[in-house]
């Protein structure tokens, strides 16, 4: 039930050893230091987990967190984290997905699950409302998403509870493995899956019947009407063609990542673009709750690849990770691809650039057919492509050994293959070119998660692709930047709209919504966590959560043992294209460090990378030992 | 005349040696990144002053600097900085007054008047509109500050006219002249009179016909009721008794400052409180543009003392160090102090605690009559206080050394005197005990122009006297502080709030009605700023002015020389009282060292005090050279 005089809702925690379950009431200032989302996650972890756990065993834990503005009625407020110690990485863990669940679990009355140890055997979680069970869901194993989806709904007889699930790739601790929800929406990355697997619990089942209790819900309003009347400026191509409508832009300005990071360019990028899927496959567009903007695809492929619109359609990570990265040009290959991705809860970033790694392997005779079960792993090859995701979901053959990523993998191959491996601390590169924006670099390098891409805004959207400058002034950014400068200023304006990342993260907002891309605008995320909990906050204190984000995740790497060695970009974006458009534009190596190293002081770290106590003092985190 | 279609104004440029005047208009992003105020003067200073100039010298500039807000009808938005190079502490000089003349000054279609040179014969600056003249002055030599007044609006024919000027002490060059507007408002510290003196500069006479352009005037005006609906609630006390108010709330805490700091409560509290002062000689309350608070004096005696009304009356400042400090209880004698400080162009608080400073010297024996010309130099003598601020206007035996300030007087006066020389880089200490509200120490400490009680609030203002700490929560203050706490928090909290004190500095608020302790909420100071520029800025952007406005301050410093070693107090504070409420609260040295660095890693700077590289690039201050 929800607590109906404030925002605040209940802590959930299960102890899965024990079947233990038991709830707590935060106090309101840990929400007003933290918020939720990735922040209050990394206050858990940091708390509770012991450093130097195995990630898939019982010691490891999986949270759950919702933040103050969840279920607002407001777009982009409907995103929640997921955060452990990563099994792909070793390193601190946390992702996000939009969709249904979080607000269905927020309306419950719960802004967080905390889960620890392991069942004896299968399980989910069945919330409804106050009432919450375990139950057994050995019937459930081996299943697909979509199954799953449907049982659950079947045996709780209930079309409408939102579930929060993995694949049976989960189930077998493949270490990119996500969570989804809807099917449609992912905790996509650094092995969270394979976490929820290795605790035999494969699904949170939510249903609520009640909504929350807001401070001022007509500023609420005014600010979903604020939106309504601003989004088609900016985000009407998000509607039309997805995320994948980047990829021709990309392409031109050759950082469409191709073969393996080789190229940056690819000759199909057009027929696998957002343009050609909208005029093709396209049958209807997906969203998140309380959302116009409709940037999710849902797809129907008949032929020889069926494709069930039931998962959604490949984004543009996954356009490039299973597509030019790894040279194929078959917008069908891709969507399907893509719905086993989503069908057995693979990461389509880690699947794809695994498999992109393993064709540049194959095509150097690092590996051979010996090695593929008499596969023609080359890049094109879009059946190879297929037939690897199959292996890799049943930890077959060299699937085996791809499902532990390609940092793994790359060891495996020997001492020819690393530089072919392309990841920053274990996590596999997204589909962006620190070649030609160079502050994708600095996010890859820097990242607590490794090579993720929602950690900030890409300096391009400031510069070439003319996004508002407006959305940033708020910070005081209010002069553009070259997309390839390095300088003490791209540093700057990296260090301040990671900020703005690392506050949607916590605060369970939509990057593509919340600034700087999206129609609200900085004061609109302030207004409503005001409207939300009656505080007075400001842009001032909510970046500071972010600043305390960040820096809690710092922490709990550097506790692990993970360094400023760590912070390195894998060897291939220090050379240069050989051809296209930013031929002989390899990122600079020291100049490249001394960035590194110029952020570091700018946040109040060291040299080495150690956030000083003087910082975690100021961002009121001198609790943390590490 | 007013620039029509914005904000903005011209900067005048004076060359006083050649008698050239001209103007010039500022890129709007310079506006953005400094907002006017001590910040705007600060970039003026470092950019176009020569470091290690004396700052009596032609080469020492004036820079009088409003702000994007000067001149808005909203209560407390009067205030503009005069800053140079000081003659007293041969440091960042900076002061804010408030009064009629900046906003006339902004009318007049002005920004900042950025003074050069020194002038042949004595001149003062006519500015009509658009035409600025250089006038004689000698005429005005040696007159009284309000003698002056009248002459010139004679002259000019025009009561209204607004005058910023020097009196007598300030063209004598004493160390600690001020400037005042209408007699009664003071740029008091750190001697930009006499800087103005040098420059045989004696008055800037303004007068507009026109008022400015804004963004948004219908958001002014709101902001402007929403003060007027809650003033009473937060000012109430100011209006009824002034600065003076805290007399007795401080006695009772032990920390009025008593007899040149040897105390902490004095007997003759009551008598000279702002209470006693609203019950006998205040005759009227006297205010800024725009304000209602009306938390000036006017006062009138009769009798031994004559004082006039036309000077206002004592602040808080002015009773502490001409009166508990002196170890004086008679307040009409106090208001006498006070009106010849005023009349003659002398900082009140320099003036009392260089006076108490000798007295203790004179009880001490450190000097004797043979050196006072006779006079009783004794703690409690009101004659001789008064007899001291004539002698100090005239140059005149002891009182020429004592000009200087205590500092210099200490060395005069051996080194028996340098343990009761109560001063930080030669700034005499305000009436403000840091034994009891510590985060006044650090302030003292740290504040580039040495011990100045308007660098930050103080911080029993957020324990026992109860103000809202509400007005710093949108800093994530969201926790009370005590007041004896020297910990990192502490730190913390002195860090964050300062910046609220410099932003009122640089954007030209009052601290009594900006937050933390007024009626307009941070959040109000944001939407001000907006609707005046039509900008969307924020409170992150806002506080990273402040700290850039507090960096070039510092960067100014050490490049004069200046370093971490002037960043310290005075012995006394060291020592515990012997008596009272804080008997035995010494603070502990040790942790106030620790507390210093502390303070300096917060700031990004190194464990020297010296800004780093990367935190001059964050704050886009990567021009400065030091």
């Amino acid at each position: 039930m929800v607590n109906k005089d404030s925002y605040i809702g209940k802590i959930l925690r299960v102890d899965l050893t024990r079947g233990k379950l038991k709830t707590e009431i935060l106090e309101e200032n840990l929400y007003r230091k933290y918020l939720g989302g990735s922040s209050l996650a990394g206050y858990f972890l940091l708390n509770e987990l012991k450093k130097g756990i195995d990630p898939l065993s019982p010691e490891n834990m999986l949270v759950f967190t919702c933040s103050v503005i969840t279920g607002t009625p407001v777009p982009g407020a409907s995103r929640f984290t997921v955060a452990a110690k990563s099994p792909l990485t070793g390193a601190f863990a946390e992702a996000e997905a939009g969709g249904w669940w979080a607000p269905e679990l927020k309306w419950a009355g719960y802004d967080a699950i905390i889960i620890k140890g392991v069942s004896p055997k299968p399980v989910y979680i069945w919330i409804h409302n106050n009432k919450v069970e375990l139950r057994h869901a050995g019937h459930l194993t081996g299943k697909t998403t979509g199954e799953v989806e449907h049982i659950i709904r079947d045996e709780l007889k209930d079309n409408n509870i939102r579930i929060a699930q993995i694949g049976p790739a989960g189930e077998k601790m493949v270490r990119y493995s996500c969570i989804t929800n809807e099917c449609k929406h992912f905790n996509g990355r650094v092995g969270l899956g394979a976490v929820m697997g290795s605790k035999k619990l494969r699904a949170i089942a939510v249903k609520a019947t009640s909504k929350n209790h807001y401070a001022d819900p007509e500023r609420i309003k005014e600010i979903t009407k604020e939106f309504a009347s601003k989004w088609k400026e900016t985000s009407q191509g998000l509607y039309d063609y997805g995320t994948a409508g980047g990829v021709l832009g990309l392409n031109e300005k050759g950082i469409l990542p191709t073969r393996n990071f080789q190229e940056g360019q690819f000759e199909g990028a057009e027929a696998i673009s957002g343009v050609t899927m909208a005029d093709t496959i396209l049958v209807n567009r997906g969203h998140c709750y309380a959302c116009p903007i409709r940037c999710k695809r849902e797809v129907k492929v008949e032929g020889i690849y069926d494709v069930e619109p039931y998962y959604g359609g490949p984004e543009y990570e996954t356009i490039g990770s299973l597509g030019s990265l790894c040279g194929i040009d078959s917008l069908e290959a891709i969507a399907k691809g893509n719905e086993l991705c989503n069908k057995y809860g693979l990461d389509t970033i880690s699947t794809g650039t695994t498999i992109a790694f393993a064709m540049e392997c194959f095509e150097e005779e690092i590996i051979d057919k010996n090695d593929t079960n008499g596969i023609d792993l080359k890049f094109g090859n879009a059946d190879a492509m297929l037939e690897m995701i199959e292996k890799i979901k049943n930890l077959d053959g060299i699937g085996a050994i791809l499902a532990r990523g390609v940092a793994y993998t790359a060891k495996e191959f020997g001492p020819r293959a690393e530089k072919f491996a392309m990841h920053v601390k274990g996590e596999e590169c997204p589909m962006h070119e620190p070649r030609g924006k160079i502050g994708v670099g600095l996010q890859y390098a820097i990242s607590p998660t490794g090579a993720d891409h929602m950690e900030a805004p890409h300096d391009l959207s400031f510069t070439d692709y003319g996004l508002p400058l407006d959305s940033v002034k708020p910070l005081g950014l209010i002069e553009p930047i070259d997309a390839h400068d390095l300088s003490s200023k791209k540093v700057r304006f990296f260090s301040y709209t990671q900020k703005i990342y690392s506050l949607c993260n916590s605060i369970g907002m939509c990057q593509f919504i919340g600034a700087p891309m999206g129609a609200l605008s900085l004061k609109n995320i302030v207004d409503l966590t005001n409207a939300v909990t009656g505080w007075n906050t400001s842009l001032f204190e909510l970046i500071k959560v972010a600043e305390k984000s960040n820096t809690m995740a710092r922490c709990f790497n550097l506790r692990e043992g993970l360094s400023s060695k760590d912070d390195k970009l894998p060897d291939r974006f220090f050379e240069a294209f050989t051809s296209g458009p930013l031929k002989d534009k390899a990122i600079n190596r020291q100049e490249f460090d001394t960035a590194v190293k110029t952020y570091y002081a700018m946040e109040g770290w060291d040299e080495n990378g150690v956030p000083t106590k003087a910082k975690l003092a100021e961002l009121d985190l001198d609790w943390i030992e590490f």
